[in-house]
């Protein structure tokens, strides 16, 4: 396992709850401590891991992160075992994805995309949703393994690695769009002299009766903003990304340039290591 | 029953089903003839139909329409009889059913706001859901006749009419921009190359497991825009009340001033008459 932050660690805590070798690496070596002491063996570099692992997972930050950690003759593309599986959770560009698949092909060792859906108390209950895309056989290798990392659900998008990755950046699109519609809704709500939880109660009980509209509306209603499930700066890294495949693809998204601007504006304001919710507090 | 529009009819079907004398009036007197032959009685003027009986719905297209029902000598506040009760579903500014309720007990009648979110055929099934304020002697008299309407569902919002109307004009906008959201992500994916229907029966299984996400989905990706359930001009009209709304109570709302330009580009288009997903045939 690469990475291991928010989200990384409750995945390696899963992955060693079932008992599974997991060897672990992290830039800043001290995150790593906790997981050593349930079990987990450090690694002091990506070509150590690599060499030890036939399947390995990452989560890093960002698409550079990703490709620092993957490429060059000290990235695990070229110290991943022949045959090996490196397991993207990542959320990146599809673009990255294409990429780097390539790259491990030349390595003979398998590239699978599997970006996730699910903050980190999912991840610890075992809530996750994996987006899962690559050569079959590979997925079918890995699948067992996504489930003990916490996966309930694995969700198939066929042998193009990028796939999983556009099916990511839609669906954060779409909660990002859900959030800023509610808090403009709730905001509406409040300041029409309407009980906006007596609304929210209503919504999430007939139309809206889903996790996202549900979990977020309670955030937002009790400006449940620190900390921050999900990082506002986050969201707006994944956001830009949207908006770049959106470009490439040649897709108008009105919406999406709208949510940009309005995430850009929240992190101008010192907004941005709060949970992404916390987009309410720059409504008037 | 004054209006059999595309949803006063089923719901005056509804009404008769349950076996309840029914009077109906309708500006245009022919479209009340399929329901005369159910058993229906036809009224000549709303004077006629306010002498008859002691509760009244009306399903009317917009503000301008439900003050002329209700305001003036031929109106329905003044010919409705005392104790009487005027059931309004119409979606309309929380301004004027606060205009209309005083109206009413002037005339020692009782106006209660009960704007109704479901699409005709929600109707015919019965599965309304009725957002109802006014005094609450008279919510628990006129209770059991909504439920007779075909709803399903009876969400209360206090004493004061009005705060029913935000509560619907709120859940309007929410519903726009879930279809808005929805048309950018499945064109966003259907361009990067992604199946949007695999995406879609995946938010639609997950995270947005909810009717307006299943439902409008569906009719996005087969482009079902004729017949409309809800014509697209009809929800331009309901956005340009929000944004009424949303400057009457001073809430910044960035989504609904999108979402207000949008659908009024979708009508000069000539797209007024589909159903409201059409705003997808407006992204490029």
């Amino acid at each position: 396992m690469i990475g291991l932050g928010n989200l990384g660690t409750p995945v390696a805590e899963n992955i060693l709850q079932k008992n599974q070798r997991l060897f672990v690496y992290n830039r800043t070596a001290s995150k790593a401590q906790p997981l050593v002491e349930k079990g987990a063996k450090m690694c002091k570099s990506i070509k150590e891991l690599g060499q030890k692992c036939d399947v390995v997972f990452s989560v890093v930050s960002d698409d550079a992160a990703l490709n620092d950690v993957t490429m060059g003759s000290n990235g695990l593309a070229q110290n991943l075992k022949a045959h090996g599986f490196h397991v993207s959770i990542s959320t990146v560009l599809p673009a990255t994805a294409k990429e780097l698949a390539q790259v491990h092909k030349q390595f003979n060792n398998h590239y699978i995309a599997a970006p996730v859906m699910g903050r980190p108390e999912a991840a610890r209950a075992g809530k996750l949703n994996f987006l899962v895309a690559g050569e079959k056989t590979a997925v079918e290798i890995v699948r067992p393994l996504l489930q003990q990392a916490g996966g309930a659900g694995i969700w198939e998008f066929g042998n193009e690695p990028s796939a999983a990755n556009v099916a990511k950046l839609c669906t954060n699109f779409l909660i990002a769009s859900a959030i800023e519609s509610m808090a403009e809704g709730i905001n509406l709500a409040a300041k029409s002299g309407l009980d906006a939880a007596t609304w929210v109660s209503m919504i999430t009980q007939t139309l809206f009766a889903a996790p996202v509209y549900i979990n977020y509306s309670n955030i937002l209603l009790k400006e449940m903003f620190r900390p921050a499930g999900f990082a506002l700066k986050l969201g707006l890294k994944d956001i830009n990304l949207v908006i770049r495949q959106s470009i490439e693809a040649n897709a108008e998204m009105p919406f999406g340039k709208l949510m940009q601007q309005r995430l850009a504006e929240c992190v101008e304001k010192g907004l941005g290591d709060l949970d992404w919710t916390a987009i309410a507090l720059a409504l008037n």
